[in-house]
């Protein structure tokens, strides 16, 4: 199934109620996939997310040669595949085949975008600052994608399909459950 | 009901789903209390955290100040409160009597934690890079603290005083639904 574009204003609402991402990465032939509960929104004008990659991953290398990378966001059914992604590494590995993933050609970006998802998010890497052991990559948002039926005015996380995950520690993680409004 | 002390690098753990949080400033006699979607862990070692924080709130201007902030995790009941701080400004008002909050004096901090809150982490900003419109406040954890039994070696969102909110967009927020374990 295709993607949707959606406006770069609406990144945010892919990712702002917390689910664990897989950041997608590419540089020169090798491309990579990693998963991280570490990410959230950052600016609206221009959109820009945020997402803390650990100094030794080779994620986080080919981040700062390529600069640019995606924030892709699985739902519950990719529960394994997710893990496959945090658990392995890429380095010596293509992590799409070792997991099981379909990576499909973004609009501005080189790395791919993960077909699986229910969205995704083109950033181009924006600055870099340093956080103890980890980088916080920003990056600003060229593009914005969603499955058809699963964003309207918000992420619909009552339907099955857009059911994200939400790590809490561990092995274990939460779906989205009872829609709360104010 | 008084905090339980948790060890620092179990921070991670009170915002690793993507919860909605409460972030407390001060600086001389002026405290603050904002809403912030936009957290997440940093770093391992040392523990650190992120909030992104736009440039014209009070809270910015405050934590700059002060250089230390909390991030509060308020549960589902705390709702109204959490809009109230989310919707109106700190700047001439006292947020705490304005939002009906319990401001409690914290360890290493003058920034107070919020007495109604599921749990609090103490942070000293370590440093703020800019991010567009929002500068992300990367602070170092000095403490961690959670209502008995909201925590065992990770929040126990599946019960009704740990269900957090998680702001979708808008006036939707959606709480944890079912845990799923890999």
């Amino acid at each position: 199934m295709t993607f949707t574009e959606l406006p770069v204003e609406r990144a945010n609402r892919l990712i702002n109620h917390g689910p664990t991402v897989l950041v997608t990465s590419k540089y020169q032939e090798k491309a990579n996939i990693m998963t991280a509960a570490w990410c959230m929104p950052a600016s609206h004008k221009p959109p820009m997310v945020a997402v803390s990659i650990g100094l030794k991953r080779f994620s986080h290398e080919l981040i700062l040669q390529g600069k640019e990378f995606a924030i892709n966001v699985p739902n519950s059914k990719l529960l394994k595949e997710m893990w496959c992604c945090g658990t392995k590494s890429g380095r010596t590995k293509d992590k799409f085949a070792l997991c099981g993933l379909t990576p499909v050609v973004g609009k501005h970006i080189e790395a791919p975008l993960i077909g699986e998802c229910l969205g995704a998010i083109e950033c181009r890497l924006e600055s870099n600052p340093l956080a103890g052991d980890h980088s916080i990559m920003v990056g600003e948002v060229l593009a914005v994608w969603a499955k058809p039926g699963v964003f309207e005015e918000r992420l619909r996380v009552e339907k099955e399909e857009a059911q994200t995950l939400h790590h809490l520690g561990g092995k274990d993680f939460c779906v989205p459950g009872k829609i709360v409004t104010i």
